[in-house]
């Protein structure tokens, strides 16, 4: 099952994770590729094939035990462990992603939320207590943190790398636009929204085209 | 030029066009595949391929004209016209989006803001003046509007999707997490930002294997 997983088949998975996670909060345990395919707008074979990725074969006839599948994908994504995550920056979007995550509580837990701002230091929010990032450094050095969010512009993210993988956070999900080298050992996962948005004026562009 | 282009590559071309951007911003009028393939962390053979899609032929030992490639990818992207949008719900989510896109302005109009909680109506944020959401179906009467945001919870969502659609809105860009039906002529775009953490998720579990 160590196989090479195309990156297309990995950005898929959070799909079918979420998928049949509502199975199972509807009490669903068995699907068929054909009935998986039709909600997850893929091919039946396609479906297939991206299962057989890992080793999940649905039994003929049968179909996919959705809860065997489920635990499957859940460990692929690394979401049968836990992460202490900070929050890099308390305006629109790091509140909104506190509330975000905490509303889809999957092993995430928010350890620390910072910002610059004096009015915003000091405000709780969600149960959390604003930091004043000039704390950063004191508090990774005591506390174990395995992801920080940026929330706040590149300019201002750009000074805090350091600091943030000198102190063995290992993973960054990036909302700040910032292109960040970092080291071998850190992972990256950059956000831009726009890009979904580019997404949705491309289909339209191509609907008029239909017309 | 009028080819059925994969969505792995429609997927990739608003980082092309980011990058190219940010390359005609830094006064960088010519690009070979190699460096572009570095940058985008593609192969160069990719990146030919990608952009042959769109009828952009690099010269050999020459390059690509970015200005020209920037304006074809543009234009595929519909980013070469302008949208009217509204947001639905003027939270956290919804006010960041207002921050962001405006932020990166490339005709996107915001021409209205609605939510229902009464401590935000006929509020002022971003020049825009917050209405009430039953105000919704009145407001899209008289008022063209492109693009709707459901920055809501799917529930407060469900039962505006009819006066959206009824009145001529052709795309939305949904946060609700609301699986929405919508006519053939409607184009959505599903936006899950926990899909995004799952994927770094993912990457870590694999650097950890690795370890």
């Amino acid at each position: 099952m160590e196989k090479n997983i195309s990156s297309a088949v990995i950005k898929r998975l959070p799909r079918y994770y979420r998928y049949l996670g509502s199975l199972l909060d509807n009490g669903i345990t068995i699907i068929s590729s054909r009935d998986l395919s039709r909600k997850m707008h893929l091919t039946a074979s396609q479906i297939r094939q991206d299962l057989n990725n890992f080793g999940c074969f649905g039994q003929q006839g049968y179909g996919y035990n959705v809860e065997l599948l489920y635990g499957e994908i859940r460990k692929i994504l690394g979401l049968d462990k836990t992460y202490n995550m900070i929050i890099i920056g308390a305006g629109n979007i790091g509140q909104a992603l506190l509330n975000y995550i905490n509303y889809q509580k999957r092993g995430y837990n928010f350890v620390g939320v910072f910002d610059k701002n004096p009015k915003l230091i000091g405000l709780n929010i969600r149960g959390i207590e604003i930091r004043d990032i000039d704390t950063l450094d004191e508090f990774l050095k005591t506390t174990k943190v395995d992801i920080a969010v940026l929330s706040l512009p590149g300019n201002n993210a750009k000074p805090l790398i350091n600091t943030i993988v000198t102190n063995g956070v290992r993973g960054i999900w990036n909302f700040s636009h910032l292109p960040i080298v970092t080291p071998e050992d850190v992972v990256i996962e950059n956000v831009h929204l726009t890009d979904s948005l580019m997404q949705l004026t491309y289909k339209l562009t191509e609907k008029e085209k239909g017309l």
